[in-house]
């Protein structure tokens, strides 16, 4: 604190190359306003215990594209940050169980993903440097005995097979939690062994991807974006992708694809009239993607309906299936968001677009990072793994601007991604609102509240 | 978080040089336990909005020995730790002030001290960093227009005269607040100004210096380290500085000295018994200190009851007056903890004994700093500024502990000092329920619940 950040970014060539956005200045400018704007959001609707955003910076707008209330990159941090990311963590079981007690964490199914697996890793020490006991039970079936996963950073993680008690406890030996933490999207649907629980699941049931919808994310955050909007006197649009949807969908059979195809037109017109308004150059392009989709899986780039008319084998197998071979049933047409944000190769790996992801713990940011993709364009979706895939996490947290600096120095860029990231999660929040008022017997946790 | 952090300590030789302490192996096997404790304590009280802890290592004891409610050094804290601060300050504003308003920051009167004037600048930018509106308001009488402060930092600092409405609430020029932070320790007394405001302030003007006894805090620690022993199963000891008092002394007048020195050698021979079962071969000794003194002011080291009784002039002087030119009317007699917390010379400063001051928001650990005199003992208070005295911030803020490494690496060593730190501040947060049932008008911030 004795000296002020400077206005320089070390390891990226981003922030930099981005043109100044005068949407940063403007956060800049309010962040009072903008932070006591969500503080009382907050107080309305509590935040989810966690989140990451995917974001895409296109210079002219700033928008979430896709929202994880499962994030699965905890490892991707900055090792930096863990002290917040813990102090956040106390701070979230603190509101959703105020006596002490124990945690059990469920992870994804797929142990052999080495990086997921780290993890979790990295998760359950958190939580353990939080000063809660805390152990990882799987719900594979094939899972009857502890078994010990050696991870390639030297950790260990331990996956305990999970009992469920007649009284409608779920246990591993030697050990009853009092919470339950999801880090399982559920896209391979609600598990029995979890339903009725007399423990309190984080998230709840209602929101994984067996349930939930990103038509529905995206409606409640057009709501978040036009309020936001209204509070800084700015179009929406800067901070929202638009979107369009069709009823069922069905790329195997050739169903509904002339649906999709209008509305894609629909969008691209709505785009190329956005742009003309803001003169922008780009060429408009809309993402399609599995409306319960996950894992960048089911997603693909369009410039033209013709383009879902005349759709080959292979991308209508790719459309047609996502994770745990779950079936694509639906779409979500959104505007795409091109990036400019870009990560200069570093010897080992070639640069290329990036688009940032940010880490919210309760409603704190806790950091995140860059997804970097030399094998994608900067129209694609950059959830791609692969030989020219790596993540760069953010040397700045994110949490508040810098006043006296540039516009768009590193920590007020970071603070932007921060604030509409809190957009997004705002729209996970009532998301699960209205899961907690379909579902009364869940429990619900508390805003955040003095009183 | 994808690397173990090292056990290994760059800038500070301390760590290494102090015995291994079997309490900190304690305190990181029962971490779970002791955080579980620590929230069932927040919740029962609420924690104070900050404060710092003054620590004394003996390598076989570790224990606080001066407890500020108004800290005055956040300019010494590590600025990695800043988004932990302003974490940490939205989740204490939260608590005292759900609905989202200004604050009106309140520092001392001595406006020489260019060291406390850059932690009333970091302090503001803090607050204002977290997302609130932050004024300085100045109880200096001789203040009738805006001041503007340069700092050696490059910061400002702005001096604002404060107006009192007739509907008694503060105000400067142009802003009120719905909140007013003190950040003076009101040892000039409870200011007219601020008696039964309209707005609420914190801490409460009830633990000022002016109405503060640390031989209050002291028996508030008592019980806090006898429930916490308890806990652990040590001896409270451990933790505890013993301690004893007498009624009303006046140095000057010679007054209540034969009381002191008798409680000297009572105290000396529990110190000796401690240290007889213990096996410590240390020279015991004793504080005698202004029962409401502060700054490092009216302190003394003693060794016998006798040197009580042959004060000079210089030191009946001394222990007379404290900070403001106070008067001192009371003492606490309390036991010596010699510091082995060594801190080498860098070049520029010598190095000396040294001892850390952990700082809190809310009841988060966010930091802290070593307080190096390289003019003074072991066995003497390092408060005391002058060329030889520096200040060194820790290089983790001790949120924490390592469990995979040794007992006294460096992580474990600041897990140390943030536990027992806590202790502490757990017992002024007692000490200010007190002050509330005796005030009941005062505001009172809720205590850490879910509900």
């Amino acid at each position: 604190m004795p000296t002020q950040p400077e206005c320089a970014v070390p390891d990226l060539t981003t922030a930099r190359q981005a043109p100044l956005l005068r949407f940063e200045s403007l956060l800049r400018e309010h962040a009072a306003d903008i932070e006591a704007w969500f503080r009382a959001q907050w107080r309305a609707t509590p935040p989810p215990f966690y989140g990451s955003v995917d974001l895409r910076n296109a210079g002219f707008k700033l928008a979430p594209v896709d929202t994880n209330l499962f994030p699965a990159g905890f490892n991707n941090l900055n090792p930096a940050f863990e002290p917040l990311c813990i102090q956040a963590l106390q701070a979230a079981f603190e509101r959703v169980m105020p006596t002490a007690c124990g945690v059990l964490l469920i992870p994804e199914n797929h142990t052999r993903n080495q990086f997921y697996l780290e993890n979790v890793a990295v998760l359950t020490e958190l939580i353990h440097n939080a000063g809660y006991r805390v152990h990882v039970g799987s719900l594979r079936d094939d899972l009857h005995e502890p078994e010990t996963l050696p991870l390639a950073s030297g950790r260990e993680l331990v996956l305990h097979p999970i009992q469920r008690t007649a009284d409608g406890h779920v246990r591993i030996d030697g050990f009853t939690p009092c919470l339950v933490l999801l880090n399982n999207d559920l896209s391979g649907g609600r598990p029995a062994l979890l339903e009725n629980l007399g423990q309190p699941v984080i998230p709840p049931l209602g929101v994984g991807w067996s349930s939930r919808l990103k038509t529905q994310h995206f409606t409640q955050y057009n709501a978040v974006g036009a309020e936001f909007g209204e509070l800084l006197g700015i179009d929406p649009w800067w901070v929202t992708p638009m979107f369009r949807n069709c009823g069922s969908v069905n790329f195997k059979e050739h169903e509904g694809e002339d649906c999709v195809a209008r509305n894609v037109e629909l969008l691209l017109e709505d785009i190329r009239a956005k742009y003309k308004q803001y003169n922008v150059t780009e060429e408009p392009f809309v993402i399609v993607k599995a409306d319960a989709g996950t894992y960048g899986m089911g997603v693909m780039t369009v410039k033209s309906g013709d383009e879902l008319r005349h759709l080959n084998r292979k991308t209508r197998k790719k459309m047609s299936a996502t994770k745990e071979g779950r079936e694509v049933d639906a779409v979500i047409i959104q505007e795409g968001v091109p990036t400019l944000e870009r990560v200069d190769g570093d010897g080992e790996l070639p640069g290329g677009p990036a688009e940032p992801v940010v880490y919210m713990i309760d409603h704190y940011v806790v950091g995140g990072f860059y997804r970097v993709n030399a094998g994608r364009s900067t129209q694609e979706n950059l959830n791609a793994p692969g030989a020219r895939f790596k993540q760069l996490a953010f040397a700045e947290p994110g949490v508040h601007p810098h006043h006296g600096g540039e516009a768009d120095c590193h920590t007020n860029r970071f603070y932007a991604y921060g604030v509409v990231a809190r957009l997004a999660l705002l729209a996970a929040a009532r998301e699960i609102a209205h899961v907690h008022a379909a579902e009364p017997s869940v429990t619900v946790a508390q805003p955040v509240e003095a009183a």
